[in-house]
Order: structure tokens, then sequence, then C-alpha cells
């Protein structure tokens, strides 16, 4: 997997805290945590092992999707964002979500996910953040998203606004 | 234009009404249409001409966006639909609509526009429809949007559900 080759491209490296410097992310700064070897990264890179997102998808409960389809909804996604834990020489995908967009005016945030074992350490939060800077680097000024119920007041902290001027959300599903 | 060498090949066949069967789209059944020459056509054709976008929009009296940023819009949206009133040897768009995608799972339509001249004739309609029929045989099944209030019933009628397990619509927009 080439993500991990570049993680660590010189495997003496990995008994050292040297490789997460090479991580072609963003480090995170956690708050009150207390394992000192516990990294956690943001990053860009498409290069996500789709058995490893499938298993963080499981992990919260979501129907298995056909893995062909979410490899070209990853390819087709304007921005992919992830998060890792890296610990020593060993990283877990511990956060998701992707970005639909027109690459001029608007994107569409979806499939946001966190580790439960990640969940109310403001990982979500740091995630978002990360995904409305890159879109916002691009020029992106409408950024959407349908909320389900319980995370309404999660965004709404985030800044993004229910319903602004009476907009509404509307699905259309096959019958 | 290609788009106008392409309805007519021939200057020529301007005359007769053979001209409209080479127009790359779908000929529109319109109730109640009273002018025998008059044509109304749907297409997935991208190459419109970005001023007559413009003049559309600025029919129904949208905020006027930089041309570059519409061309990059209609370049990367997933599908781009167009309507056309084809009356002789002259067309005129008299509506648009284009959807983002992730070529997957969902779409999200964006800037459904009907020239005023042409509303009140289920031409909206008509627009919504085919563009549903073509992003269902991209095998597309979340189709998604974000309605203002006075287009909700019309949505609606569609088949569109309004925030559906209390699913919510937000926007983020920079300061």
């Amino acid at each position: 997997m080439v993500f991990w080759k570049r993680l660590f491209s010189n495997p003496s490296d990995s008994a050292t805290s040297a490789p997460t410097s090479q991580f072609n992310g963003e480090l995170l700064d956690v708050k009150g945590e207390t394992d000192s070897q516990r990294r956690i990264f943001l990053s860009t890179e498409r290069d996500i092992d789709l058995y490893e997102l499938e298993e963080l998808c499981d992990a919260v409960g979501w129907a298995r999707r056909p893995l062909r389809k979410v490899k070209r909804a990853l390819t087709y996604s304007f921005l992919v964002v992830s998060m890792w834990e890296v610990k020593g020489n060993r990283r877990r995908l511990v956060g998701f979500a992707r970005a639909t967009s027109d690459h001029a005016f608007n994107a569409t945030v979806w499939d946001v996910v966190v580790h439960p074992s990640c969940q109310n350490k403001g990982l979500g939060k740091a995630l978002i953040k990360y995904m409305i800077r890159q879109l916002r680097n691009e020029d992106i000024s409408n950024i959407t998203l349908f909320a389900d119920p319980q995370v309404v007041d999660f965004y709404r902290r985030l800044g993004f606004v229910l319903d602004p001027e009476g907009i509404k959300g509307m699905f259309w599903y096959p019958d």
C-alpha cells in the first residue's frame, strides 16, 4: 500500500518518532491526550484501503456498500479527508469524510465518520474544520451537507446554518 | 458554435422541419402547444454559450456570477441539462439545470431555471424528470437538492421527499 510506504519509507525508522514527520498530512493537537506515543493525522491522500474504510464504517453501523462503487465515489469526490491514529509504526484509519463539488461554487459533504473509540474528543470537529479549510483553499464558498437529526447541533456549532432563508433539503429515491 | 452546427448541418435545411431531427436531444411533447412551428428539446450537450446562459439566469433575476467560474462549474458538473426552444432555424436556451455527483451513489441538483416566458407549461417538470432519468441511467440512486421555499411543493410533486427521517439541509458560508 503506497500510503503505508510513504509513511515509513525506511522500515528501520519504525522504532523512532521520526516517521510521523514523513506523513503527508497534518498533525493534530489532541487536547487531553494522555498517550504520548499516539499521534492523530489528517490527510487528503486518496490512497485509502477500501477494506479498512469498510471496517471503519462497520464500526459505526453503516450498511455495507459495494466496494466497486465506494472506489468510484472516492475517485470522483472532489475532496477526500482521512484521519489516522499513528502509534509507533502502526497506523489506523479512525476518521473519514468526502465532498462532491462543481470545483467552482458548491461542495456537498458526505460520509462523515469517526471511529467510536475516538469520538467525544473533538476529532470530528477537527475533521470538518480541516475539510472546510481545504474547500476554502479551493475557493469553494457554498459548503453544504445533509445532517442526520442527532448531528445537526454538531454542525451548527461548526458554523453550518440549518435551512437558511427557508431552503430545504430534499431527496429523491428510486421506488 | 458547435451546437448550432449540429442542429443545422446544412443551412438549406433551415426552412424545413427536418433539422430538428438532427438535434442531439429529446423532443418534448408540450401539452396545449398552439404554435405548430415551435419545438422544445432537452439535451445533455455541454456546449452551451455562457452568455446565453447568463441571459437566461438574468431573466429570472439571479445574481451574476463570474463566467470563468460558471464555465468551470459546467465542466465539473456530472450532468448538465439544457432545454431549447426551436423555431424554424432559430434556437433559444429556455431552461437549464445541472448536478454534481460522486458518479456512484449521490447527485445534487443545482441551478434549475426555466425562462419566465416558458413557465407554467410543465417544462420545469419535464426538465427535472429528464434529469432524474439521466441520473438513474448512471445508477445514481440518491438524488438530492436544496429547494427554495417557493419550489418545495414543485419538487414534492416530482417525488422528492422533504427532510426524510429528519435529515436536514445545512449550509456553511464564509464570514
